[in-house]
């Protein structure tokens, strides 16, 4: 039985370990004992109590991993993501952090490692969608849409997040790089919101955030944009407590004290936005692409909403970026993707057979496009 | 010529410098040097630099004075007052502090001394017109609106004020005693807000905030409440803040410091509220007062409109909370009003004759009220 070692047990960890652990023989590690526990109450893994800040500690735990998943929060992503391919080992990281993964390309390959980066749901399945869809028609524009809502709206924010408040704001502060007639283009976060339908989802308001990532550079796509979905109105107090001053990261004197607004506001925040235990959520996804087919002009309009899952009490959150993680885990461990370097899903998407394998291991998940097409 | 002593040479202090510096000897008084500078630029007056949190530079200050206006900061209004009383001079007090001025009572009286405090435009001349009225009719409910605010709207709070937010926010946080059916009922600041047509003033919503002050125990109205007006908008916001903790005076840890929340948060509004040099603002006040007249029940509307002076740079908030205490004053000093302790305005509305005379005084300011009367 193959072997895979998953680093962080936390909300989305552990849906990747739970799935996997079906077939794998799976190590789940984490610096937090309780997270370790809660899976092993849940699922047949190994567990182990590890520091991943530590690359010792890191080469000590994936010593015997065919695969590795990384799993830990953002901050610290790309260094666990290094020490793993110190390590010698194949990954796939979720951990979305914000350095540029390219950076370990030469390291990657010199070791000829397959390292998927980025592969959750967005970032993750829509690059997949949109690598696939590359390599067939001539895409003149791309527009993603994405957002993780509570289905019970709570005034004023009416959103809700199983994380830090602070790694939201981020969102709402950091620029939107977009790309209009082959140019990158910075627009402000929370700017040019639109509402729109999104059928299940109802009716939502999106807006400009920094989220194309690697698609900047790997496509060659003239148009692309990528917003954030949340209920009408949140957008706008966003803006309002950023234009106060609330989400500044620059220290001011309050008193004696030197303080960073964000941070005393993402503490505030956070018993508004922390999620009830097992709150109903769901996930939406749009991809709106414009593309050329045999001189036809079509549009394509890929649609997923996926929610809760009240049975196994997995969020969509969870399940929509754990399986896009675990069905790519896959690929790589039945060699159906073999490249090596630094791998964004959109790599995963262009090799042949690989959009459809992962597409039906979501189905099997019950996690499922709908797609239109019209010509134009 | 008859001596005034004025304490406090602020933005209201200095208006009333001006206008009483054309009858009297005034001395200013204050410990920035910078407003005294400003004040006998304007004005004929002696400026005296004394700190006014001590009883003996008081007490130093007032001596020679047939009267002292009070124009302090509220935070110090009430010991200011004492120090005054102690000296054994009349006053008019504009500092609207927080305490209870009846604990001062006994010594006013026993001093025998007129000293009326809460003497600006609401409370003031609210107060007076309310004192007057009782004497002739039998009052059933009164509602007071009252706002001071920029022409110029600038989102997305769409206010100013020319002191300190956390002043402000104190209205805001503070629950609002509002009187029913002879009952004092507590309702939550910001709360209740009507959307109401004020001509001159516009659109303007008002909410409940705790400014019935003396009122509550001085009349035997069984309805009353005062509301404060804002442009639309601003309360939902202000509740926001507030319910988001951004208002609260509780301090959190934040990493190593501890913080006041309300602290962060006025400082961070501060330059947004802070008015531009010579900003046009105006003044609204709406007394609606309910009452029966020889058994015919009326309604009495009476609407102020002032706006800022562009002849003297004076402020509409300087000109009707300035000039309704000069009114007091003059009364005070042709002995038309020469009741003995504190002396709330609603008692100078109640002496015969003193109502008129405060009303034409402020008609030569051009400060003046519509009355429209109905029966119901």
């Amino acid at each position: 039985m193959k072997k895979i070692t998953v680093l962080g047990a936390g909300m989305v960890g552990s849906s990747i370990i739970g799935d996997l652990s079906k077939e794998f023989d799976v190590t789940a590690v984490d610096l937090k004992i309780e997270n370790l526990d809660e899976v092993r109450k849940k699922f047949y893994v190994k567990t182990v109590v590890a520091d991943l800040t530590s690359e010792s500690e890191i080469k000590a735990v994936v010593k015997d991993a065919d695969l590795v998943v990384s799993a830990v929060p953002g901050f610290m992503g790309f260094e666990t993501l290094r020490s793993i391919i110190y390590s010698g080992k194949n990954a796939v990281d979720i951990s979305f952090f914000n350095h540029d993964p390219f950076e370990l390309d030469e390291l990657a390959k010199m070791s000829n490692l397959t390292v998927v980066v980025d592969c959750g749901v967005c970032p993750g399945l829509s690059n997949i969608v949109l690598g696939y869809l590359n390599q067939r028609v001539k895409i003149e524009s791309y527009e993603c849409y994405v957002g993780g809502l509570p289905f019970n709206k709570e005034y004023p924010f009416n959103y809700k997040a199983p994380f830090s408040p602070v790694d939201v704001i981020e969102e709402y502060v950091r620029p939107a790089r977009i790309k209009i007639d082959n140019q990158i283009v910075i627009k402000e976060a929370l700017s040019e919101t639109e509402i729109l339908n999104f059928g299940k989802a109802g009716i939502l308001e999106a807006f400009n955030t920094d989220g194309l990532r690697t698609l900047l550079t790997t496509m060659e796509i003239p148009n692309m944009a990528e917003k954030t979905l949340r209920y009408p109105g949140h957008a706008e107090l966003m803006n309002i407590f950023r234009t106060t001053g609330l989400f500044s990261s620059e220290e001011i004197k309050i008193g004696e004290n030197k303080i960073r607004p964000v941070d005393l506001t993402s503490q505030l925040l956070f018993p508004h936005w922390k999620p009830a235990a097992d709150e109903k959520e769901f996930t939406v996804l749009r991809l709106k692409i414009i593309a050329k087919e045999n001189s036809v002009k079509k549009e394509y309009i890929f649609d997923l909403f996926d929610e809760f899952d009240d049975k196994t009490s997995t969020s969509s959150m969870a399940r929509t970026t754990g399986y896009t993680c675990t069905s790519a885990a896959r690929l790589i461990l039945n060699d159906d993707f073999s490249r090596t370097g630094i791998c964004p899903p959109e790599f995963i998407g262009s090799e042949p057979g690989c959009y459809h394998k992962i597409l039906s291991m979501l189905e099997e998940k019950n996690i499922r496009f709908t797609l239109s097409e019209k010509e134009l």
